[in-house]
Order: C-alpha cells, then sequence, then structure tokens
C-alpha cells in the first residue's frame, strides 16, 4: 500500500520494537536515513534497532552503537532500498518477506513492503524523511539534523547534481539551522581526500579513454591500480563522478575489478541520455543520470559490453 | 558612513544613471552581483550601466549587454570590492575618489566609499544584494535571481564551504523558487572541465609538495605547464581547492606563474589557520580561509618566501 507521509509516521507511532535496514554497500542516504529514523523513533520513546553493513570512516558521523540484549522486532523498515535485493544477504532471507515500511526516493523502486512511502522527486530518502516530520510537525533534534544533512548532501553531490531543488535547499536550511555541523560534514566527506586516494585519482584519469566522437569516456580501475595506491573499492566513489566532467561527455563510465574478478560499472549521464536504461541491460539500475551495474567477462569483454549499451542509447537521443 | 541594507536600498532608489563597478579578473560572486544590481535597478526603472573586466566564458549567463549614448554617471556603486585598489586601473583612476555606496563582504574590507553596505557574516556580495531585496520587499525576478544564485554558489565552493550558513542556503532555495537554473549553472561551473584543464590538473597535482609534516601542500603551475596543456592563469581557479583537500593539510597553497613572470598564491587553510594572515604578509588578503597575494623573484625564492609566512603562522597556533 502506498502512503503519504503522514501515514507513514502515524504507522511508526503506533509501532515499538522496531527494526531499521538499508541497502548493502551503505552510501551516507542509506547511513543518514537509518540513524535519523532512529534518534527520531528513540525521542518518540521507541525501542530502535539499526542494523547495517560496514559504514566507511568519513560517513560514520550520525552513527550510535548501543548494546541490546533481547531484540525481536514488531516492526520492520527499510530507508533507501529500492529493490529487497539490495538488501545484505542476510537480511534478505530473514527479513526480506515481512518488511512493514519501506521509505524510498528512487524511480527504479521495485515495491515491496507491506506499506512504502516513495517520493522520486524527493533527492534523498533523508529529504523524504525530513518532510514526514514537518508534515507530522515533528521537531528535529540536532541528532536528527545531522543525519538528514549527511544523506542530503551526499545524494546531491553536496547540492550540486540536478536533483537539488528549491525544496532541497530548503530542507538543507533549515537542518543547518537544527543544528546539523554543514561545515565540518562538508570537510569530511566532499574536502578530504587521503594521499592514496590522491594517487588512484591521478592513475584513473591519466587510464581514462574516450568514443563516439568524446561522447562516452571510460575509465577501469584494475585491484592492481587498488594494490599500487593502497585504495580499495570505497575510494571508487569520489571518481565516480569525474569523467562526465569533462566537456562534451554525455556518459561517464568508472568500471572497477572486483576482488573476485567480476566488474562494477557506474554510469553517469548528462540529459537527455539515461544511465539507469543503460545499466538496465546488465540487471541494474538507479536514477535517470547515476545508475550501475554489475559485470562479468574479461576486461575488454566488459568494456564493449558497456560501449554497445551506450552507443545504444545515443542513437536513440 | 556605514549602513543598513534599507538604506543602502534607499539610496539606490533615489539614484538615477548608476554605474556598477567590480573588481578586476571577476569571479562568479563579482559577475553576479554586478548583473544582479543592474537587473534590479532596471526592473526599478533606472538607467545602470555595468563596466567589467573580461567575463570568463562560464560565468557568462547572468551578462548582459546594452547600447549606451552618452552615460553620465549620477551615482557609482561598487559591489565585491574589498579595497578600491582591486579595481581595473581605469576605474581606480577614473572613479576611486567618488564612489557613492560599496556593497561588500569581505572581513578585510577597507573602506573606501561614501557609503558601505557590509556584512562579512554572508557568504558573497549576492547574499548582501539577496537580504537588501528581502529587507525592502522588493519582488525577485528570475534574472536577478539567476545573477545572485552565481554568485553565491561560486563563493561558497556550491554550498561546501564553512561560509555556507543555514541563511545563505535560505537564499539559494528562495533563488531556485524564484527561477534560477540552478542544475544548469551548477553543471557549467562545477560539473564541466576541459581536457585541457584536465590535463593541467593532472601536471599540477604531480608537481604537489608537501612541508612540514605534510601540514602544507604546495603546487607551483608554470607558464610552461599552461603552454603545454593549451590553458590560462583562469584555469587555475578550480586548482585552488585541491591541495588543502588532502588529508591532514592545512595550508594548501597554489602559485601560478603570470606571463609577466611574477607570481600570485592562492592560499587555503582549514580552521584554526588564518589563510588572510598569511598572505597579508605579502601586501595580499581575501578571507580567513581563502586569500591571495602577489609575489615576486625566483620560483624558489617565492615557494621559499611563502614556507616561511605558513611556518611562523603554524607555531601561532
Amino acid at each position: 500500500m502506498t502512503l503519504e507521509h503522514k501515514e507513514a509516521f502515524g504507522l511508526l507511532e503506533k509501532s515499538d520494537n522496531i527494526l531499521v535496514l538499508t541497502h548493502r554497500n551503505p552510501d551516507g542516504d542509506a547511513v543518514g536515513s537509518a540513524f535519523a529514523l532512529r534518534s527520531i523513533l528513540k525521542e518518540m520513546g521507541k525501542r530502535v534497532r539499526v542494523e547495517i553493513d560496514t559504514v566507511p570512516p568519513s560517513l560514520s558521523m550520525p552513527v550510535t552503537e548501543e548494546a541490546f540484549g533481547d531484540f525481536e522486532p514488531d516492526f520492520v523498515v527499510t530507508v533507501d532500498v529500492a529493490d529487497k535485493k539490495l538488501l545484505t544477504d542476510e537480511h534478505l532471507e530473514k527479513y526480506g518477506d515481512r518488511v512493514n515500511l519501506a521509505i524510498d526516493h528512487h524511480e527504479s523502486n521495485k515495491p515491496f513492503a507491506e506499506n512504502l512511502l516513495l517520493d522520486f522527486r524527493a533527492s534523498a530518502a533523508c529529504e523524504v524523511i525530513f518532510d514526514m516530520l514537518e508534515e507530522a510537525s515533528f521537531s528535529v533534534s540536532e541528532a536528527t539534523a545531522t543525519a538528514l544533512y549527511l544523506g542530503i548532501s551526499t545524494d546531491t553531490g553536496c547540492f550540486r547534481y540536478p536533483n537539488c531543488t528549491a525544496h532541497t535547499l530548503y530542507a538543507a536550511s533549515r537542518l543547518v539551522e537544527k543544528g546539523a555541523p554543514n561545515a565540518e560534514i562538508n570537510r569530511i566527506v566532499f574536502e578530504t581526500k587521503t594521499r592514496a586516494y590522491v594517487q588512484l585519482e591521478a592513475l584513473a584519469m591519466s587510464s581514462m579513454r574516450t568514443y563516439f566522437d568524446g561522447k562516452c569516456a571510460v575509465i577501469v580501475i584494475t585491484q592492481d591500480m587498488f594494490g599500487k595506491t593502497g585504495t580499495t573499492e570505497a575510494d571508487v566513489h569520489g571518481i565516480a563522478a569525474l569523467p562526465r566532467q569533462i566537456e562534451g561527455v554525455m556518459a561517464g563510465i568508472v568500471i572497477r575489478e572486483k576482488t573476485d574478478g567480476t566488474y562494477k560499472a557506474s554510469v553517469r549521464t548528462n540529459e537527455p541520455l539515461n544511465a539507469a536504461g543503460i545499466c538496465g541491460v546488465f540487471g541494474g539500475g538507479g536514477h535517470r543520470l547515476a545508475a550501475g551495474c554489475d559485470l562479468t567477462g574479461t576486461k575488454g569483454q566488459v568494456v564493449n559490453a558497456i560501449l554497445e549499451a551506450v552507443e545504444e542509447a545515443l542513437k536513440e537521443i
């Protein structure tokens, strides 16, 4: 059942012993929306537990830990999960068929929960939660503001991307007013690079190739490059945005080799090219201008496969 | 005389034949505040003329040109000018002693005009103008919103820097509501790099040296590097922010060689290091975390001079 913001809030109000889940490889919006919901529910006097994959240090500001005795959830919420397949394997098995409420903002959302609060005009799941609090006239605490700011700022590339609306900026303004330490979060998330990352970025940029009259730029990051620079797959996040930034590029693609020898592609496009469409060819998905997919084969096969999909997509625009 | 926002607006209301000036080498805030003021004054039925140095193409969105017959200003306004020495030589000579109103946001402002509207809590001169319009209940047109958004977004690194407050985000939200094409401006200003720039950035990053246990990172960009990559001094702007981003760096310095063989340094610091203090040693200035100065000597002398100033500043914190 599809809910309005206030109805979703009402469901949470009626519940107790709430388990909050998000997708694996959590990004800023996953961390922010999970821990924002945690602090809201705690303030409402609920028992809450967040179960989340490893959180990268740069996104850990809202994370709070708490010892739990026995905790048997009566109510399971997912945040920022567009498809139950994106849950960890453990969560998928245990809770995949008993999620009571999903709060999401992905246009590609595949409903899986008993109730769904979906607003794909929102830049982030955190913006959906902010709106829910406004609708319910629930006061935003500093802890909640901090978590929500993290999610909104990371999902919009710090308010740069086209998903940042007037309302997104309004939400951010209110959150900073409520005490979200925007300067500190921005410095840690957007303005701090390790030396190892800087080296990886330099290697990556020098390995970039362009295709189709410069409309497509492709970077392949190999395990060897991670090894040489002392970086990991988590460091690829910052690089994913770079090829699309080059003048004339419609599709910027960063393919990384995973430890098991398969590949993962991050596809960023400029309008009117649809990134989710390109990734959909390979069973992936995401947003219109930022999507991802898994690929198997040799490095050459993988690059060729994605180039074919890009070529098809370019023909259609 | 120091004015409140409303008083400054009152002065503009009483004037006619208004000349708007800004600093040389105009950045986004200079362009934005000058052309925002132009569109506001036009809407008030005034005759207005903006005189401005060459505007980089990426910042040209708010620029409008108009043929002028004879135009003898009755009233001269400067925007984003902290010191009259920052005017072009021609403007300094012609108008340096007859500026009627200066609108600025620099803490380092050296008063030179008959009247001064200064708010150094504002992220940008454009934010000061936005506040002036709100105080005066003057409706913001799409053209004004576009120009003001350009200035605010560029002076805050697209809302990343510590000068971005809750009020800054509120202003941006209102401007986008009024029609500022934020996605388009962000794409052109922050998300578009030429191939030549990407090459310059790679060269610059590989030439970076660190000092004082990694607390200071220095990049020197020579005329030779501009020549090799087909870039110009204007391309340095994007690079200036990079060295400070590296973990542990307190002072990130980018020194560029000018065509006349002298040097210009951009200094970016992290708290509590004061960039304006370091640049003040050489007669430069700016903000607490972002400042600049001119330097003469050989490349080695210039680097040593600035390193000495950084070393002194590091001792004091």
